[in-house]
């Protein structure tokens, strides 16, 4: 049965080439003081940086700078982020990046005035924000995580190991605008392509691959997969190809702003065991992600049989005809596995840098969500991490 | 190529069993002055209007209703309910019912308070909001429209005979909040929900059928079409089944409410058309769609042949093997034409009223619009309505 749920999605997109110029429809809307946040520069030599800081001039900001966001931003450097916000007296928080900077950015406007320490209210108790949200605007520069038009943000506490998202409920911590220009994603490496790709794939799957009712979600999720498949297949071949760069772009934006997850439950132990791999490794987040699915896959495929039967029927085109369920199944997952050679995407944790010792660590470290097909204890996680070694 | 876009949909969605007890979280948000918009006086049999006139009672609120919104909402009651608006110095419009209502309201909302008459600004000239526009709620009583989602709204001017919807581009006009309860749904008599649920799949074709680029709305058109055609048939056995109206509510409101028009170019001529139809018999909306569609589809298919042969095979599973791409394309609207029949639709517009003798006043009330694959001019449109006797 769909169930009952609430959906808000305020965030106001701007898409395509040359989009950045409407950031000046949206600067006017906020006080003088920008607080500009970017991560290792990238956007210093694409011209990226150079455009924002014009536009800034000339609607008269008084702009003050965080840089060095790393890709998997430090609790350390969101507590660099409040003393500099509240010192710049910030009207508006502006992220140019991918997900980790757009992540950063929402940690940091529930974060610039928290009654508390951040990290034990948003992250360890998961609570939502009692304080004042600074508003956030996005300027995209890679596609994947959907931090553009969502309300979540994943923080990464080194002293203790931890890579934990949390996704607010109140549609305030979205982004009030993001600007989505493909072009910025045309000089990506490869290897940061296929991770978005991944992302965003994987990001359908932990919507899709829980529940066992009939629900229109699974079905715009299988028609978001479709779209990224083809699309990903052509980047793959041509990088440069502005039609495929874009749609999937788009596919990343809603492949995680809540539409497909509405009254069904979702599973995320892809993630949660992926985010584990990266807290140990600092690996790129598509890639921890993708070295783990399919053995985690396979633990879960005989307790979600229909689902993983659909999903190679309808998203692989698995001829179903004089095969058993089970077997159309793995048809489905060996399908997927082609797929993701053919990208060049990380098959396995060990080369990421995992070694066998640290299979008890990143499995202590792993959250265990309760909503997929069938939940792993810790020697289940192992088990899985020994399959993705 | 995706083209440039900007995507914005704020309306804040409550879906589900009881969703009527969130009313109580939106009303504090405006003044005490409430206009309470209906149609017919259905929602006063099946309980609806007590419900709420309890909560807004609850709540403090002054209201005054208008009562009787029909079903092509005319210019004549727009006028009227701007004098009643004006008088109660309302706060808040709150819409209760389907479609009509809903566009009632939204019109209303810009109508109220604007300069000059809202029927030239809005509906020969599409100008956008220059006045206040008043805010507007939701409690839809009726699956098909996406009225409760979007920034359109139609209306009929009785002395021209011209029946013009209007979607404007501000998303200021767009419901700050609606409630969808699909329970609300399930008394509605078969030949209501039937005609809903065509309204809903022509939303869909509309969107769908114009352009040869590769785009993920397209990917995600045929994800709604295939949760709908499922619904559909489920539903037609089975109107008291809660998850297939569920889906079929929440397909209406994705299919008309701007997503999967991004990036592309849309037809809507079979609303042009069925909108003509409706003003000369004032036949059911949905109705009126169906009866033009198949004789409209086999019209332009000869110039959309490739989006055509996609329909069949990626909507209606046809097997393309050994047959040519016309083949094809004709098997897939032959399909639709099956579960049309299946569902009791209008096959063809005699049944809704229409004679010979009223097509060339139809044909001259249809608005051309130069976006579909081939546009008929006014014999095209005579032609297609003589193929829909």
């Amino acid at each position: 049965m769909l169930g009952n749920f609430t959906y808000c999605n305020p965030t106001k997109l701007y898409f395509g080439k040359g989009a950045l110029r409407n950031l000046s429809n949206e600067l006017p809307k906020y006080g003088k003081n920008v607080v500009l946040i970017y991560g290792g520069g990238s956007i210093k030599k694409n011209g990226i940086y150079d455009e924002i800081c014009k536009i800034l001039r000339e609607n008269g900001k008084t702009v003050t700078e965080i840089a060095g966001v790393m890709p998997n931003p430090t609790l350390e450097k969101l507590y660099e982020g409040i003393a500099i916000v509240r010192k710049a007296n910030a009207d508006l928080l502006l992220a140019a990046g991918g997900g980790s900077v757009c992540d950063y950015t929402k940690a940091l406007s529930v974060s610039a005035y928290c009654e508390e320490d951040p990290w034990e209210k948003y992250y360890i108790r998961f609570e939502e924000p009692t304080c004042t949200i600074l508003p956030v605007g996005c300027v995209l520069t890679m596609a994947g995580t959907g931090s553009e038009m969502n309300a979540g943000a994943v923080i990464t506490n080194r002293k203790t190991k931890q890579k934990i998202g949390h996704v607010f409920e109140d549609e305030a911590v979205m982004p009030k605008f993001s600007i989505l220009d493909p072009m910025y994603t045309l000089t990506l490496p490869h290897y940061q392509m296929v991770a978005g790709i991944y992302d965003i794939f994987n990001h359908i799957c932990e919507q899709y691959f829980s529940g066992d009712d009939d629900n229109t979600s699974d079905y715009l999720a299988e028609g978001l997969m479709h779209s990224l498949l083809h699309a990903s297949r052509v980047a793959n071949n041509d990088m440069q190809n502005y039609e495929a760069r874009s749609n999937i772009m788009w596919t990343a934006t809603w492949a995680l702003n809540t539409l497909i997850s509405r009254g069904k439950s979702t599973d995320w132990m892809v993630h949660m065991i992926g985010q584990a791999v990266g807290a140990y490794t600092n690996a790129t987040h598509g890639m921890t992600l993708a070295a783990v699915s399919l053995a985690y896959y396979r633990s879960v495929l005989p307790y979600g049989l229909p689902k993983f039967k659909r999903f190679a029927c309808n998203v692989w085109g698995v001829d179903p005809s004089g095969k058993t369920d089970e077997q159309i199944a793995e048809e489905g997952l060996a399908a997927m596995a082609a797929w993701m050679r053919e990208l060049g995407l990380a098959m396995n944790i060990t080369e990421l840098g995992v070694t066998p010792d640290m299979l008890e660590g990143i499995a202590q470290s792993t959250i265990l969500l309760p909503s997929g097909y069938h939940v792993p204890d810790r020697d289940g996680v192992i088990e899985i991490l020994k399959n993705s070694l």
